[in-house]
């Protein structure tokens, strides 16, 4: 069967299948697997982390794009997922599939990005691998490290660790970065600084690296960073749990310069747009209350987690009706935005 | 400047000196970085190591070879990289970039390829990610670690330390899996056995794990590992280290099938064919010897390092003539193999 029909999700779990069979051997040191953000393992007696992304050029990002954000983007994405896990990163390797024709000053640029953007998160480029393709493609595995409590246990957010009655929050302002790829294909109408705003959010995003550290630190224990869309996202949270989410629409914090350019897809961009690299968190009142105060960056709490049924997502007006969309953000191997 | 111009090793030539400008924050950890087999560094009193290969159709492999021999490949390059640095693999994250019309029942094959070669060499695959692509991309990121020696100094390969007055020896027959591609592609005539076992060097590489981890035990320091070709990846070390190397051809150890199946062509095959996965060895000729000893491998002395001119690999026939071959091994940039 074409794994089209099959989607990234459905992939994902067949593969699981065959590294997981029992009969296997398997390394007892490992923490967290597939089907999370990061991997994570012990090392004596510290955590390490890995993650890896790709970007492909026409599918992951277009020529508006300068190679130098195309760079920055490339790292801030994956820091995303250690942000995700309430780790820091520190190690990356970068793999470019190029065409033989592609310019040298190009790849400069890119690497640029990637350094410009190393410097701010703590990453240093040690190695990677060049070969010839006919589409860009760039891949970078990333590894850092997860802090442990004072006995020595890790200091970790998973998808797996919803639990009903966990408020559920994000940070920053979603759907920025997909309202600025409008704007740079000439949607949208508003001031130059709003769009502005919204450009920036798309070409260099800032991944919640120290909201991420701060909520492992403070006691959070689950989160997922959105790369596909808020709804979609936490919805592999709910699945992973075992639980469900309700989202009320109200309290999703919209961007005043979303909120001016877009104003009728403010909240369908803010739910079902990815690559903004906000953090979704679930946790108790207390802990999510303790991240809120203080962290620098805004944090709002946007629904709750329930008993209900596994992997669900709603989404609620304020009158408490369900309103939501159809389309809930991005499968990586469909050709369209995945259904619900 | 076009990339193919400048070639593979330019490239990351110019690459290093964004990475390694002496304004930028660099982690004080790293102990081995861009150029090498792998990358390393400290994590605590531990030597983590990491590294990246990909391979994409129709560049790094051919539609004779089956979906399932494809993921063993994918892993036992990877492996034979931490095997250069007489490490231990241990987890891997996989990148498949993919076309939407792709079988699913082939991603599997691929994937059970994987966990063949990691249930051999211990590698566990902890993440990854999938994309949609037009070329069937296939990348590893594989991390492991290396020994520590009693006084906590790290037992790492490397190519930068290979000096005057060592012996250059290399493990196995190499040349055989270059023969292997041939015989698929419809060259070579000889017994059923003997086209089978090159046929197998190139579906089935076998990563010189063990000889890598013993040879860094007794005290070995420099090491790579024949993934271009033997005379080229010999030339890598020879300019990591500032140093010349010398082989005898009639040295350099030709399988007794190569030489049935290919005999005009045997010695080239070994000089310039990549992909066995060999590894080439310069250590003090006690060092080298110990390893000769007790590895159940053939460990094969082919030549020696001189002084010499940094970079520089002649091929000296029993007369002490100089038949360095034109055709050295492969680049990954340019159409053709490169030029000496």
């Amino acid at each position: 069967m074409e794994i089209s029909r099959i989607g990234e999700f459905g992939v994902i779990e067949r593969l699981a299948k065959i590294v997981h069979d029992p009969q296997k051997m398997r390394r007892s040191d490992i923490l967290v697997d597939i089907g999370d953000d990061c991997a994570a393992w012990r090392v004596g007696e510290r955590i390490q982390l890995a993650t890896t992304d790709t970007m492909i050029a026409g599918v992951h990002f277009s020529a508006q794009m300068a190679w130098r954000d195309v760079g920055w983007r490339l790292l801030a994405m994956n820091v995303s997922d250690i942000a995700a896990m309430g780790g820091s990163p520190a190690y990356s390797l970068v793999t470019l599939c190029l065409p033989r024709h592609f310019q040298m000053e190009a790849v400069e640029e890119i690497y640029r990005g990637l350094e410009e953007a190393g410097e701010v998160y703590g990453v240093t480029t040690v190695g990677g691998d060049i070969v010839r393709s006919e589409q860009v493609t760039l891949t970078m595995a990333l590894i850092g490290e997860a802090a442990v409590g004072g006995d020595g246990s890790p200091l970790l957010l998973t998808r797996s660790a919803a639990r009903p009655g966990d408020e559920v929050a994000i940070t920053g302002y979603p759907g920025q970065a997909a309202a600025g790829l409008r704007v740079l294909s000439g949607l949208g109408r508003g001031e130059a600084e709003d769009m502005d705003v919204l450009v920036q959010a798309h070409v260099r995003p800032q991944p919640r690296l120290l909201t991420g550290q701060m909520a492992a630190r403070l006691g959070v224990l689950c989160a997922i960073d959105v790369s596909d869309g808020l709804l979609q996202d936490l919805g592999h949270v709910c699945r992973a749990s075992g639980v469900e989410a309700v989202v009320h629409a109200g309290y999703i914090p919209l961007s005043p310069s979303l909120a001016r350019v877009f104003p009728d897809e403010a909240l369908d961009l803010a739910c079902g747009g990815g690559e903004d690299y906000e953090i979704v968190l679930a946790g108790t009142h207390e802990t999510i209350d303790a991240v809120r105060r203080q962290s620098d960056m805004p944090v709002t709490v946007i629904g709750e987690v329930i008993a209900g049924r596994s992997g669900r997502v709603r989404l609620l007006n304020g009158q408490g009706e369900d309103i939501t969309p159809g389309i809930k953000g991005w499968d990586h191997l469909r050709l369209e935005e995945s259904g619900p």
